[in-house]
């Protein structure tokens, strides 16, 4: 994301906090000012940075950072993050804007390395979906990079992917991928969602560049590995593999032999991150 | 949140994911249309009907619904929310937009709604927080009294709330108390945070319309209440608990006495609600 | 109003004002540069110096200022009220913005002045309405605060009005004070207007946190005033009076005890200041 | 100006008023309706039927209007200007942002058509200035067309005004158009700002196409006025008063024989025009 | 491009022709009313319909169109490929603006058709670049579309292409590849720019998924596409040839067995098609 | 155009180049930084400077340039124009963008000063039209000025343009003239297109300000200065000969005596400017 877009999502936040005037702060001084630091409550990976020392400077071009942790980085409990130094009536008026934003990108962040972490020593990778929250795909796809995991794509503009409705649409995988390759380019993928191994076969047969197994039993995605290493036309497709992904399954599926595996609650259930700003 | 500003954001998101065009829904005939529905897969509370309909209606004026539901009601599992029929394209296009709000938006209500259900029989209500998403407070706060819960301030212009960094650059509660009395309007309520009963004291001295327990012990915010009752003054206070509420411990909150539980975790930490869309 | 929006707003005015280029100052050679400074015409009180120089700066960050008065501040007739130096092409295409901005603010700030002076000594407040000019709002406010004066409710969202319609609607003032309070959370208070003193003593009865006397005469006020303050509640309610308030009758208002006065002429009949710029 | 520039702009007042929900309305059920009319308090000049309409418009679509007035109509005090029917929040969501703009404009263009009343018989029109308030300039200026005023140009990309800096820059009025001449197309006029008859002289030899009599006496202007009709150069040039202009003094300047006077209080020093909406 | 985006793109055209007012249309009555029709003044293909038809509606709801030809429709001089009704000051008010649309989306359409024909009896594709108009390119894409051409990637954030600069900052294609594999997802390709036939080999060893011959020679490139065609590693890699295409040396590079070749001129440089509006 | 407008330009060009994320430049380090300078390809008039330069200033604040040529200069094949220094991944992503601009504008620039020059040594000026690209009108018409040429009006709202419609619409030539001056103001002036010299004498019977020579023979040209020239009025009015206007063709329309020739090929079949940026 562009560094002015992020500062337009920082003001669109700041006006929805602030339409008018801040009420509270009248009361200090415009000289008044004040030291703060951001102090972790829970381990995690630190995600936010730029939003987070961008609403401040947005209020107060004055203000002063020293950020102890960057963009992907782990921390523990107890850790401080960052301080900063600004006038008061900025800092209380930008405190609860910077920590919404880096509360949930460093949620995001925190989870997806959770997640990378169950698959470590397997040559699976985790990546994230189009379960985004309105307005803010970009930043938590951000987030899903900084945890260590991988980015699916970004929309309906950058990949292809068939499911059921172009495929019944069409009369067959193999249809579908002929009608769609007419309309696309030569730089854009074609994904094909398949729900049963002869669906797995078919997308083979027709060259499609990634296979999503779609809700599969391990012992299924198993079989799909097994065609698609063996197939005749040769080409290395990838396997990914989708659907009620959690912590107690996710190694399993991994080793399978698939090559992503790709869970929706990365960004649709954020859990925030536990991290508070203390004043003086 | 007015109509208009509804459909800006929508737009927004449909930009997000669409920048340039859908590439996979190119193979449909612009005349293909589909009929589809909202399959819920979990017992809930439903929010978001606008979001979701003007979504589609925003790509195809042509789109028809007939909706089962309307913002607060109820759902059980298996439940078939809302129909929809309208060209292929823009219904794939719009699919996953539309589920984006109004899975979040369901999610907050639902988890809104059992929460106040754990405070059945007592006069406390639930509340949020200005934990919220950038750019979905007006839609979130919606949907918290879509789920039975009542909104806390909106932001920065509509409340003061005192922290101590407020009470500190001025002295005293009763000192901050006036100094922003002399800087705001008649119709603005003034809220005190206090983690203390000596400072709850003070607030009541001092005629703050609302005290905040905040992150008190049980004991505590038994005290706090005692002491607003028999004050002096004999001002009807409001009492507002905060920090750290969970299922566990909210009935036990309420039972104090206090008027009002506030919870950031309504808004910040989301857990989507299960709800799907089928075609055909 | 944030200084990010205030910059939208004056980009807004120089947008409407140069829509492709300023023709008349392609004369100047780009280094030519000049000085001015602001003379004020008339006795009065300042407001708009961000606007002011902002405008400039946006035109050309070089821009240099000395500002003799800040926002509040009273002049006299003959006074320089602010010094600058600049390119002459910019200083030339800011100078009707700029001032623009500046004498509008400052009138409002002026009369606003001249209304809280004839209440010298009365514990009353001049407070503004909803009666601004469409997308001027916060800037208007703004210049009624610089005055002395108080602001209202900003609009719709940050308390409550209870007019006729809504009294009508629900069948009487309490039904209506019951039926928003239902709807509303514990930070909004709630205003009733009242025609006669059977309205005010309902809406004594019905805890309303303010009762607006409207357009009642010296006597009814007194009236209203008396049965507020011995009301079996014990509640302080806050009045206030509306309704052709003017030069000659605000003070008797004022002694009747009201507590607020409200004027929408403050912004909505704005009388510039006349203050001019001189170059050179 | 365009529809949906209107449109726009009414967004940002209706935003302004209601950042985030109508606390007020809530209390009515959707379904419920209201008719309302404009009822006029003084007479006057009516202006803004679409900033009006549209307002609701863009709240509910199902609004009906019945116009009983157009814009640049004349009206009476206790006419009946417009009748409306709508539901009820929105009708109340409405009101008071609708009236802004029609009683700014309406106030605006029954000044100026006093103005022109004063100079009826005389060859002589009224013109507005680029005095106008930000973000306001196009409908301002509409509104003095529908009172009988002529725009003055719209800002500095469609004229050209030389004023004693341009000139001081280039050496005399003679260096100055040419200068500018060199750098404009040939749809482009050029005004001098001229204080003394010898200025005049100089602004007719370099056949200036409108030349602006700034701050003359009545007999100044008369001179000037001789001068142009009596110069070599046969051309007929415009002749413009401004200063100072009043109800007092406008028809006088007119009998001088000036073309055109321009009033800057039409646009900065607006009184609102008395129309108050009745519901019921 | 979304059709709101459209009608962006649209208002953004029409405010930079009418930042005020239409002085011109100000003669006709509100209720006069005119047909046009749009006339073909060379042979061509249609593009821009949407533009076209939009900025008329925007204008005046009420226009009527009859489409003869729609986008990718091939005409001949003399045809008529539109007819419209709609109000006289509307139809003027809209006409430029719509027809810079059309005719420059019809001239790309037009350009990309030949060139398209130029290659016929080839398996060899056209496609475009982003050497496209700022703010034009998601309409430039789809006007190449329509003339039978393909899209390249649409920009920085949907495929990767690795130019001199990446190579020489990590090392090698092999290294570049492999650190560009390790930041993006599973849905990416990667396209090498080779100029050379050892850095062909290169590519080709790496696996890159796209490899241009950048401004080689015929000869290079009937080797290049041999040496692809021969690799051990058996993929089907697309080869596109790039720089100074012609009319005249098309044909001769697609036969030399390239996939595609991109034309920045479709786009950088485009040539209006030759369409006008007759009213009447 | 003001700067902050051109900002908003290149941040909407940036954008869709950018929807997301670079991922091409993702295998630089931050720190990683380059020089680059741009080398023209063919002789021609530079202009772009500012889009060029605030499109790296956008994307990394510490880019330093060194311009060798401003706006207006003109350069010939192997000239370097520009050179500057940034870090590597803004460098990249840059480019493109800045390019496009650059090279559009200049292309602009080239072609007016080569038809320019064709004019030298008569007194006609050429001059652009309002058949420009949407969004890009102002920069357009810039360029074209920095080619030598004049701007003819911006739009709609700072000239008039009488053609067929207007005058059959209002009965002649003279009656249309008439009924626009009683809605324009005194700086507006007003053009008539004419088709025959019979229509020339009507235009310059109603003293209009510009004749328009639409389509006419060398000879009918000829014939129209010649009754313009010993028109009774003695007015001079300005003649402006538009149509078909070629390189073969321009210097005899010139030497017809028109004052302007108007081109719209100058701003709607751009050809680039061959202009390439070197990294290294």
């Amino acid at each position: 994301m562009l560094s002015f877009e992020i500062d337009a999502l920082i003001q669109t936040a700041l006006k929805e906090d602030i339409p008018y005037a801040d009420l509270s702060s009248s009361i200090f001084a415009p000289e008044h000012h004040s030291k703060a630091y951001l102090l972790a409550k829970q381990d995690g990976v630190f995600c936010g940075a730029q939003c987070f020392t961008r609403t401040f400077e947005l209020l107060d071009q004055s203000t002063v950072f020293n950020l102890r942790k960057k963009d992907g980085d782990r921390f523990q409990s107890g850790d401080v993050l960052l301080e900063l130094e600004t006038h008061t009536a900025p800092l209380l008026q930008g405190e609860r804007t910077a920590l919404n934003f880096l509360q949930h990108l460093s949620g995001i962040a925190t989870t997806t390395a959770r997640m990378v972490e169950l698959l470590r020593g397997t040559r699976c990778a985790v990546t994230d979906t189009r379960k985004t929250l309105p307005g803010l795909r970009s930043l938590q796809k951000y987030a899903v990079a900084c945890g260590g995991g991988k980015n699916h794509r970004f929309g309906l503009s950058d990949a292809v992917m068939l499911k059921d409705n172009h495929i019944d649409a069409c009369g067959s995988i193999a249809e579908a991928i002929a009608a769609v390759r007419r309309n696309i380019g030569h730089m854009v993928k074609i994904e094909v969602e398949t729900r049963t191994l002869d669906e797995v076969e078919q997308a083979l047969d027709a060259c499609a560049d990634v296979i999503m197994f779609d809700n599969m039993s391990i012992t299924q995605m198993e079989r799909g590995v097994a065609l698609a290493r063996n197939h005749k036309n040769g080409i290395r497709v990838v396997m990914e593999a989708s659907g009620d992904v959690t912590d107690a399954n996710i190694r399993a599926i991994a080793e399978t032999g698939v090559d992503v595996i790709s869970l929706g609650m990365l960004t649709h259930s954020v859990r925030t991150c536990n991290i508070s700003m203390r004043i003086g």
